[in-house]
């Protein structure tokens, strides 16, 4: 995790990652075939971090945590960088961020299905169901990292996010 | 775009295109000089399609455009695929994906602040201006991609999107 925050996506090579865990190359293939594994491992890493550890998806985040979660990926670039490449790299290829990014999915919709319904019931002032608006969230964090990438000056992860919370939560006047 | 269209990203070789277009590979590399070059290149002449070739950004598309064009894509597999595949290059790339992306974006923000400038005025009865709900779209647009692209069952780009729009233009009550 340090070798990307740090070096990139480009930059975390398997001998960068191997001479930092005073390992050779040789050793590390041992436990990671590829690098792309290795990554893939990484992002495991960093999600069950994030989650606490937990795949129990239906218990109910604060949304406040989601919000926690966007500031902190700002201030992680390098992640964000080889989570967006890999991101780009599992919709042509089969094995593994594949299935690590499509397993994901599932997930984190259905996690954030729960943080909305316990937040606003069976439907928000907006409108919209929880199943409705949780894909909306999903892609909201993840354009706007690309959008992020790509020109940080110009586009602002945490303030969109904001503004989308702002708009599903609203209440009929 | 045909080959693209029938072999995905993947198929989509120099060699198979210089095949359907009856030259030499040495042939097609004097005109692109790399394969990432060719599929920009085809990107580029979608948006031109799409877009009737104007780069003026400040001329108001009808909202309904933007629905069409999610409802196209949805028959378009391939090509969604390779732009979602090159997105994910861009952000560790310096070109010539970098460069056609974060020009884009710039672009794409604009022509959606001023079709929701067009369609509500200054503030949109959602509570944001044009120019705070302009990333939103396109974050949605791009994040439901990749969501639809590992899992076209679970995941419906049209649904979302007219989500969004349903959210931003709903009306106090």
């Amino acid at each position: 995790m340090s070798v990307i925050a740090e070096r990139g996506y480009r930059g975390a090579s398997l001998s960068a990652v191997a001479e930092r865990v005073g390992m050779t190359q040789q050793g590390l293939l041992h436990y990671f075939p590829t690098r792309e594994a290795l990554l893939i491992a990484v992002l495991e890493a960093r999600d069950e971090w994030d989650t606490g550890g937990t795949k129990d998806t239906a218990r109910a985040w604060p949304l406040e945590m989601w919000t926690f979660l966007v500031d902190y990926n700002a201030m992680r670039r390098g992640v964000v960088q080889t989570f967006s490449a890999l991101l780009g790299e599992s919709v042509t290829d089969n094995q593994p961020a594949r299935e690590y990014f499509a397993e994901r999915y599932g997930m984190v919709r259905e996690r954030a299905a729960a943080t909305l319904r316990h937040e606003f019931g069976e439907r928000l002032p907006g409108g919209l169901t929880p199943e409705e608006a949780a894909p909306l969230v999903v892609a909201v964090l993840d354009g706007m990292q690309f959008q992020w990438l790509l020109d940080p000056d110009n586009a602002d992860m945490s303030a969109a996010f904001r503004s989308l919370v702002a708009l599903l939560g609203r209440e009929r006047g």
